[in-house]
């Protein structure tokens, strides 16, 4: 049933498997893990052809649920490889592993690959770095039917296994690039389209300004916000209003806010 | 400068603190625990009274902040206990401790304490789980002025340690209560406030919702949503419009876009 199996977690493959876990070589190789039967499944439905998968029978809550997804991953061209328990515990990375870790093409478009339709909804993050925010406002932009999200200056690499885990498998449906801040700026200026800065430091509120037309929604990292350099480009700003005593929303929150402020702006007009 | 010293990891206070990790142990005395200098600073300033500061200088990164912030504690009628390294390591549950600890009063007040302004904006969590989605809710409550954050049948506390640390202090800043979800109901009622459930299961989008009134923004569990009794009793429904493959939005994304388009239509209003 496998092309392959795997015993001894000395074994080179598995070595090679570990350090993707590093974005260097994530980016090197342009390949990311995704572990786990129910993240594997997402991102098949999203779309993703595996290029391996690794199987531990053993570790397998339900053997049957997980050998179809084996079948699947082989009938989409994936090389099937079965390992050991203490090789599969080698490349595992989560706690409390269960059998599954496919080998995917790392997610992500060339800026020059990407089309964008007219009066695109794009988001734009600078500096955002955590995970588990990027995997939120991935869920966002698939709702909202963002057409791109777009990582400048990326602390946080699309192919990080947290920010797969967190988008339930909408970074592999939802169109993402990275670039650094000015290829990513002139390419939105060369598509028309406007940046709409999320920031405390102006008087616009998000409901004011007129979001219909092709925007970028702009947030920048947790800490910090947008850099100055950030602000100094865009079109627009927005302020979302706060009334209460801490002095930010998460930035993934805020993103949603502007970009379900746009989505209602766009079913109005 | 402390009231004592305590060096012992075998202390019986440090075992008793310990014992504050367990949420039966925070309902049963009221307290809980809050972690760093940082967290710490964000609970006083939100107007907590710690009932005791643990502090560790060897472990401070800048001693003369933390003395600063253990007088400060002082002035509010804190005990000021100064721990050894290895006491403080016992009662540190966070990793990279900064020799800063304090224990106080669990947030939280009971239903029949909460005063209710006219046209109250609040918000219903029913059974949600993790206390990162519970924290970025009370940061949302805090920025939108929410005038309370209600959990029925609560999966997890709002004296959760993590609960505290994600909200960046604004548990102790926003009105929270707890209750069965029968109570939760019926005080809702009773206070005139209707229940806005959030659910795919409804052609009703929010934004054509008029959420003017004194409602209850409702939100279920990470996993199921909001269950059928709850659905069942709720006075409204509305959905998010979503068009993408994933099925639902985080919990606290929704919540953040349904309640700021509450306040979008205040202020319209």
């Amino acid at each position: 049933m496998s092309d392959l199996v795997i015993t001894s977690p000395a074994n080179q493959r598995l070595k090679d498997l570990v350090t993707l876990r590093r974005r260097r070589a994530r980016e090197a190789t342009g390949t990311t893990l995704v572990e786990g039967l129910e993240e594997t499944t997402l991102a098949l439905d999203a779309g993703v052809r595996p290029l391996a998968l690794f199987h531990c029978p053993e570790l397998m809550l339900d053997p049957q649920v997980g050998a179809a997804l084996v079948e699947r991953a082989r009938d989409l061209g994936a090389e099937i490889v079965e390992l050991g328990r203490t090789a599969f515990d080698k490349v595992a990375y989560r706690e409390g592993p269960d059998g599954i870790l496919a080998k995917v093409p790392a997610p992500g478009r060339r800026l020059e690959d990407v089309e964008l339709p007219d009066g695109a909804l794009v988001l734009l993050c600078e500096g955002v770095e955590k995970p588990g925010n990027l995997g939120a406002m991935l869920r966002t932009a698939d709702a909202a039917g963002v057409a791109l999200v777009l990582s400048a200056d990326p602390v946080t690499d699309w192919g990080n296994p947290n920010v797969i885990r967190s988008s339930k498998g909408t970074v592999f449906s939802v169109p993402v690039a990275a670039a650094s801040a000015d290829e990513a700026w002139a390419w939105l200026a060369e598509h028309g389209v406007e940046v709409v800065a999320t920031t405390p430091d102006t008087d616009v509120e998000h409901t004011d300004a007129d979001l219909t037309g092709a925007v970028a929604v702009a947030v920048g990292s947790e800490k910090y916000g947008l850099t100055d350099a950030a602000l100094a480009r865009a079109q627009h700003r927005v302020r979302i209003p706060m009334v209460g005593q801490a002095n930010s929303l998460n930035v993934a929150t805020s993103a949603a806010i502007v970009v379900y402020e746009a989505v209602r702006q766009r079913r109005r007009s």
